[in-house]
């Protein structure tokens, strides 16, 4: 692991290499994931200069939009949207050329597969867009997505009723433990005895990102108000020394394997 | 389901609706999700109007890339960057505005959640960014996505060997069946007996981007010459009557549960 510079002839020698203070801060604070880290800033690119201008929104505005959204664009770009559509409208470039309706396919945990759900997917997008990567310097963006995800796994979702649903009737609300689509989908639909084409497991999901849209606005105006305070706990390279959710059970049962370690120095 | 075309004031009204028979046709191959299908195009907008302009690349010049890449900005930004770099020098816009870099949160399956694999997310990313989304007419970026998530799962990995590859003794070949981070690195590492810091863990999934940038230009050139044809079989809502990856007993064993379904009409 190191600061290490890398340059070559292949379109990124354009890039300026900036290592900071700061940088090495948040290269400590995420290291753990135990890749090379560095730090780059382009050059003559305005939407990789960061962090991006950002006023603070309305959760529950933006959390409407997200709701509406949903129905033309799915969870994934309707969660993108929420965010990036106010700003287009408030503060311009370079949230006008962002090609947030591309982001459809984040649909169904992408195109249908039940990877991660689109909702936390199209967060992690937005915050990260806005702050920038660990390696430009702050980790903030990083370290929103970890909240984003723990949120997501945690919460007994759909947080967030919208004024006019579509669905007026209460919907059953269920905790995923798992940040995937399918499982969050799944657990709900079970509890709920609906299919994946009826109206109420359409609208769960159209209030799923609305839930997810709120959390992402109330922490991205702490990091404006410079507040921010990462608070999640999951750290799985650190903890289990592999990439991982949090629910080891679920589909190891009690025989969960130990990944191959590295030697103790 | 339906076409019905959906405006309202809070943003969404500067949009276009515009339906064709192009997306008529591609909105019946794709409907099986069970989502309401609209079609969108952005106004004033250069980013949302599709396709973006390609020229075909070279498919080992650009896994090269990829791998090179990996080491600075990991799978996910790796192979964006790999196709983007090329074409924001051959093409300009609107690539030049694109936050390429921003996408290093794909690491490790998303911040290290081990969701799913930042190599085919990003290669998601740059077919739907380049084609557009299934709802604005052209359904080929989406059914890309799936034919990639449906290589990185049965390809034995890393296909591609980079040229002056950091670790020069050979890497072995692992198949995911899955799109996940975890279970491919996870299969990887056990198959290796290397963990996840050691440096060939990390060329491996540096070789793995670089093998999924190779197959998508292959698809992304036989699009842009016209003969791209949509080879994945794997129809998770249709055929499972949810959101899934194909590798069902291996988290559920043989005792896969049965979603709700919708009653037979």
């Amino acid at each position: 692991m190191g600061m290490d510079e890398k340059m070559d002839d292949k379109g990124v020698s354009r890039r300026q290499m900036i290592v900071g203070t700061g940088a090495l801060a948040a290269s400590a604070a995420v290291a753990h994931f135990g890749g090379l880290i560095g730090s780059a800033q382009a050059v003559g690119c305005t939407s990789e200069k960061w962090p991006w201008p950002y006023v603070k929104l309305d959760p529950a505005t933006t959390a409407q939009i997200a709701y509406e959204e949903w129905y033309r664009v799915f969870c994934g770009a309707a969660v993108i949207n929420s965010v990036f559509g106010q700003l287009r409208e408030k503060v311009g470039e370079p949230y006008q050329s962002f090609p947030a309706d591309a982001f459809v396919f984040l649909e169904g945990g992408q195109v249908g597969w039940g990877t991660i759900c689109g909702s936390p997917a199209g967060a992690n997008l937005v915050a990260n867009c806005i702050i920038g990567p660990r390696i430009a310097g702050d980790a903030a963006g990083h370290h929103i997505a970890e909240d984003i995800m723990q949120f997501y796994s945690e919460a007994a979702m759909p947080v967030f009723t919208p004024k006019n649903p579509k669905i007026t009737t209460e919907l059953i609300k269920t905790t995923s433990n798992s940040p995937l689509c399918h499982i969050s989908v799944g657990k709900w639909m079970k509890a709920a005895n609906k299919p994946i084409g009826s109206p109420e497991r359409k609208d769960r999901c159209a209030r799923v990102a609305a839930s997810t849209a709120y959390h992402l606005v109330v922490l991205l105006n702490a990091w404006k108000d410079g507040k921010y305070e990462a608070k999640s706990t999951h750290a799985p390279v650190k903890d289990f020394g592999i990439t991982a959710q949090m629910n080891c059970m679920e589909c190891h049962g009690a025989d969960i394997p130990t990944p191959p370690m590295a030697a103790k120095k």
